[in-house]
């Protein structure tokens, strides 16, 4: 008898056992779907991704003269075809092969494979497919050289911007990237950059600023007296539909990066991401408001930017309410910083470095503050509590040595190879050149040609 | 041998039971599958409905002249800071917290849970994560303060719309929400709003009627005789995307209202949603071609608008051809009544209170006529069937009972917030102001300030 | 004892049979989900496909000029209510009802089923339901019109395209369609046509093109030598907006097309289509500064987008260094074949054949070049291998059929409709009205009435 209700008891333990084991590795259906789903998800981060370069094309389009908005908008189709086989060449292979702690060295010439699972990197193991990780990875490789751009606009060669494309998308993104996400140092370190406050923004930054010294200011941006003049962008539509793209994007960018949604953590990251770009508007308006005495859209635009960067790195580590603070402080440090720089003679036509790289910075600074042990564990994260909840200094330490580490890098390799470029074929187009505008000058037609038309005529009135 | 029979019985009992009960309820696998991709579901749908402000942005700025296009348009980003936090804050607690049957008493700054289950309401019980339905609902609240900014475009100051905006995502926009999807005295009577004809659009619209009226019209609106003057928005490529926008946005606003793709009711949704936009921008081109003697785009835009407007309520309650009726008619009505209403002396520059006002009203009493049972069993929707499916006079009632409660609530309220802003410090810019724009009186630059050179110019020949 | 043992073994099978057949067949769970997660992908695969509109009326309107943007713009709105309610009607049975090898007699006027799963087609079975099945390939539908509408640009009546849309969308698109995807003649012959570059691309570019020849080219557009002029498009930020909406919309044309997410190979798709683009673009930039000197970028954009027609039919038979290839040709002889068509004489404003029509050919010949078996076997694919996959000529013969069947009765039929709309009002505006452009002539307003009295006064002051 004994013997029998053994039997039967191992019969229920199989029973209660069996369904357990059959989803949790290889069984017959749920495994597959759950495959599916988060390459669903993740091919909707992509493609969200992705789109955030029709928001580049709009606001750095919309923010240069009009007789350069063609050379703008196009560089961003150009951003995307440079970016993309890049990353497909070598990118992905430097930036998420296997390799050493600096940089990987597989994965070279992605043959892509339909079934391939995904493999492990600092991000988390994902069963996401290869194919659309690598896509995924692809589109913020893009997103950082998008950075770039704004740096070079309306006075660098189209030739340049060629070149150090190519270049930024083989030997500095990818390298950064590996280590942070692919398994590198800072990855060693436990450095917290969720989806890429450090490794996405501020390397962008960091090259764009590099290119923006290199090149010296735009013609007339600052009078003899060296005091900064006022260079509108030609259309702040064009910006307000660039900036809700992006902010639409950064809802692939964030909350994307959980790769999945089981659990329903990416709902956390999508919460902090966007009431941070709420009070960062909201923070930049007010100080302009303060500042010049009236309210000023560009600089709005540009609060909502910087909080979304700072707030990229931190999203899935911090709370709400910390999410606020972190978005006000760069959204209203960025607005404080552009003039600054602008006073301190830097010409950046797009604010690509207040933007990007000091929200960035903060951005990255911000979880050696803000990290809570709580939402680590929940969101299987990587790193330590931040000060504010009893982690002391360890962390922000980490993030400081990365910010410090990337920049850095970033600026050294950035300056080597402008400078190499200069003493090749020089970095700016002529004055004459300049004066006439980079549509004409490097592509051959105005991107509004009727529109130009008229102005050339207004023009040659005033010179009469 | 009895003994051994029952365990044996039992034994096999557990085994079929288990699995089912396992999935039910709180098992290892499934389950969570389908909150995953529920949320997944649901993430997308917000923020299809977040980038309607993309779709505002253009289609407002491109209604009106080129010297408030960049204030216009940087209102859009403006309403998103403002609705978010603003319904992070109070307006989710007051909208979908637990109450009475006027507005909800919980759940204020939203503190946000990873985890957390959502809950119950007229929406229908949804295992959606409560983070991705919070902003799923914040997007609905900031479409609906959209909708008040065209009524207030081209002459209202910015901080009056600021305060305004705070105090209708708190205390106006939040109440009719509860009211219909809260578990508030109109979801007691079972009334048929599926994503928000009444909650969304009539709330806006007549917000943004009352502010018409109370701004009164532009300068130059009417002639001497009192004859309306037309004043052609500036950019009709816009006004096309932002249409375009709008459209493809309406796709997470009604087909996501199921919160799930799970039975595949969502695409009957969309279905409706997709055959009525059609239906009212044909409608509304030819009703423009029979009353001007020409085809007008902006009218067949407009057209498209109000049917999405009108189906909005109905879409999941409606059959297609019913769909394609309620398209027709709203696309017509609309077109003619926002010809009346401009002659009765309204200047409504975005035509927002024909098109969402008048269209949401349609719209919600629509059901009243179309509901068809099949489908509120399909779909387990709230509410009877409508009149043509021998549902009577009742449901009807109920709708209309909605529409009224709601007109007076917000046209009460509005107008009470509005007129002491009025007798505070005044809604209206000075005529000055107004002639010079509002991008160069609110924010001291130029939205286009190339172009706004050129008219400058071409003005002051005129006038010698 | 023994016949215990048996239960017990019975009572183990049970268990171990059970839960496998739940999920496989009729299970609780399982294929519940299954079919709500690839209802909800090809849901967002639609909304991607609907959004290209967005991407056609940006780039359509921007390759224009001032006078007729407007037009040309809201031309897009009118193609998705032509295209959707004729699709509703009588296109879907059309193209994709039982019926015999030419077109379906079964389906029309689509009453919708909120359950109904779907049918079979050669695009392979899919258990994605009826009503989001029918608005994906109503979304294809509607994008074949738009670029139907671009041959016609600057110079058609509004009337005509009209009446030409509602036939094109009712008795030419869905036969092609029904040939290929719906079971006809060249679905039995196993023809490869992924997306359609065929079906969906070949077909608009050669109703366009038959339009583009029957209209003649715009007034000036030639001068007394017979040489071009070129008659640039007046917004190049638009054009760029356009391409990449439209690049971003492919990501639902072409792995959507796999309607599922299930094993990943829509992966795949979407790997191959973005590096196609990526070589499209890069070859035609490269193509137009070796030609004009200057690197060009409308010549950049139609790369882009040639490249995307042409992989739309190989991309998931291709790997991806094919892909690559089939981008890089796509992009240098498109650019290549639209400058020799324009010095033949034929005005193609949008350049709808040589991008539509030309790289659909090419990339439905590629297929019978590069399609790689095991692709085929591992996406479940129709045809056989590629040439280069030593498959001999058979495909490739296969692929040349379907071609120039489908061009000789699309070309056949949009002849005779439009040569009896042409006996029967006029295809084209007068020269007066041409001269003014269609905004003031068809609509009554202009797009840009601001810019546009700009221009009007220059205009006479030049002829003083």
């Amino acid at each position: 008898m004994k013997k029998k209700m053994l039997m039967m008891f191992l019969a229920m333990v199989t029973l209660m056992i069996y369904p357990v084991s059959a989803f949790a590795a290889d069984g017959p259906a749920t495994p597959d779907l759950q495959i599916g789903l988060d390459t669903a998800f993740t091919f909707l981060a992509f493609i969200l991704v992705f789109f955030m370069q029709a928001g580049f094309a709009m606001l750095e389009a919309g923010s240069v003269r009009m007789k350069n908005a063609g050379h703008v908008a196009g560089k961003t189709v150009l951003t995307l075809a440079i970016a993309c086989l890049c990353f497909w060449a070598l990118g992905f292979g430097l930036g998420f092969g296997n390799g050493n702690s600096f940089f990987g060295t597989t994965g070279f010439w992605y043959a892509g494979d339909p079934q391939a699972a995904s493999f492990d990197n600092a991000l988390g193991f994902s069963d996401v497919t290869l194919n659309v990780k690598f896509l995924f990875q692809m589109a913020f490789a893009a997103v950082s050289l998008a950075i770039v751009s704004g740096g070079m606009a309306e006075r660098a060669k189209l030739s340049v911007y060629i070149i150090f494309g190519i270049l930024f998308s083989v030997v500095i993104y990818p390298v950064v990237a590996h280590w942070v996400w692919g398994g590198g140092w800072l990855a060693e370190l436990s450095m917290q950059d969720y989806a890429g406050s450090t490794v996405v923004h501020l390397t962008g930054a960091t090259a764009a600023v590099v290119a923006t010294i290199l090149l010296k200011p735009r013609l007339g941006k600052f009078n003899k007296e060296g005091k900064p003049v006022i260079i509108p962008g030609h259309n702040q539509v064009f910006t307000v539909l660039g900036v809700i793209i992006l902010w639409f994007g950064w809802f692939g960018f964030n909350p994307g990066s959980a790769l999945s949604p089981m659990g329903g953590f990416f709902g956390h990251v999508a919460l902090t991401t966007n009431i941070a770009a709420a009070a960062g508007g909201l923070a930049a308006l007010i100080a302009s408001w303060l500042y010049f005495g009236k309210s000023d859209i560009p600089a709005m635009l540009n609060g909502v930017l910087a909080a979304l960067v700072a707030i990229t790195g931190a999203c899935a580590y911090v709370q709400p309410w910390a999410a606020i603070i972190i978005g006000l402080v760069a959204g209203a440090f960025t607005f404080m910083t552009s003039q600054w720089l602008e006073r301190a003679g830097l010409d950046d036509p797009i604010y690509a470095f207040s933007v990007h790289g000091i929200a960035g910075m903060w951005g990255a600074l911000s979880t050696g503050l803000f990290a809570d042990p709580d939402l680590i564990e929940k969101g299987a994260l990587v790193g330590k509590a931040g000060l504010f909840y009893d982690g002391g200094f360890h962390q922000l330490g980490v993030q400081a040595l990365g910010v410090a580490g990337t920049f850095v890098f970033v600026a050294v390799m950035s300056f080597i190879i402008l400078y190499v470029i200069k003493l090749a074929i020089g970095l700016r187009v002529t004055e004459e050149e300049e004066l006439m505008g980079l549509d004409i000058s490097e592509h051959g037609t105005y991107g509004y040609p009727e529109q130009m038309k008229l102005i050339a005529e207004s023009e040659s009135k005033t010179r009469k």
